[in-house]
């Protein structure tokens, strides 16, 4: 027992670690850059809000755990702007084995049983096929949006981003899970880009 | 629908505010003091984590609902801190009138059917009674003092807080609803206070 809270708490203490990795999109009030835990939590929250938008099969309690987890990897890997590298390299085959090998050892801090179900969670998500993981992945690439329109342009002015770009690297992703939301965000941003010529 | 969408997002946009509210407990690596979404997202972690440590009748899906919105009302109220004002300031009735008032306007922002859900599992948290508020109540006391033993002292030095006060403003509220957590971590943080004849 004592041992295995032992391992529980060493998973949770290195999870705090997310606080200190900065992602690209400044807060909406552009005081500082966001960071990976609270944005995680934000997610978490959208998934709560923006449940009755999950089509059939979604599971809302299972996108919140997802959610939750999607960024531990980046503990070790960093977080990888979605628009960097002209949006190449995210999805890149580097990027994802050494985010595979963070998932390894952080999971690995974990009793056994623990880690088997946090690690099968996580690779749901990153494998995007179910519409549970489909609806959290949705989720991920909104709420970047929404901040960067508040914050008055955010990464989209630090990486040049076009509406063509933003619709291929996030449009066609959010609009697969949230078909509805995309359109209305759609209406909110394009005048956003249409006035700066992009 | 479009209507809807606007109030679930009008809800989210002004959620993001709880990034600026600033705790008095700092980091694990002491290099600044920890925030109340990024400690919520933390806080949930916690709930997916130590399941395990569920007494019966704990609905942790519930819990982790719970754990991302109870500090929503901090937006409006700011954080108070466990130890300040002697202990006397987090329980008092001006902190939970003002809290409630700022709940009615937080989730007032939403559709009506959101805003019952939502306000529910946040007063259910609040009233502390269900075994899953319970539950959730003992993660919120517990984290920080994992923080304060990682950072060299945290909030405990800053209100010069002794092994007693620990004991009935956190100590019995944790073992309350996580008895063998609280066992485990006592043995851990025992030794800072005596060390420090506290």
């Amino acid at each position: 027992m004592t041992e295995r809270l032992s391992q529980q708490f060493a998973f949770l203490l290195e999870a705090e670690k997310l606080k200190s990795v900065y992602r690209a999109t400044p807060l909406a009030d552009n005081s500082r850059r966001e960071n990976s835990a609270e944005h995680s939590w934000t997610l978490a929250l959208y998934a709560l809000v923006l449940a009755d938008q999950a089509g059939p099969g979604v599971d809302v309690n299972r996108a919140i755990r997802m959610l939750l987890l999607h960024d531990l990897v980046e503990i070790d890997v960093g977080d990888v702007p979605i628009h960097s590298s002209d949006g190449t390299a995210h999805g890149s085959a580097d990027i994802q084995a050494a985010e595979a090998a963070a998932a390894e050892r952080l999971f690995g801090l974990l009793p056994n049983d623990l880690r088997a179900e946090l690690e099968a969670t996580w690779h749901e998500f990153e494998a995007a096929q179910t519409p549970t993981a489909i609806f959290a992945k949705s989720l991920d690439r909104v709420q970047p949006v929404m901040l960067n329109l508040e914050g008055g342009g955010g990464s989209w002015l630090e990486y040049d981003v076009n509406w063509e770009q933003l619709e291929s690297r996030v449009g066609a992703k959010v609009s697969h899970g949230l078909p509805a939301v995309w359109a209305w965000v759609q209406d909110r941003i394009r005048p956003w880009f249409t006035l700066r010529g992009r």
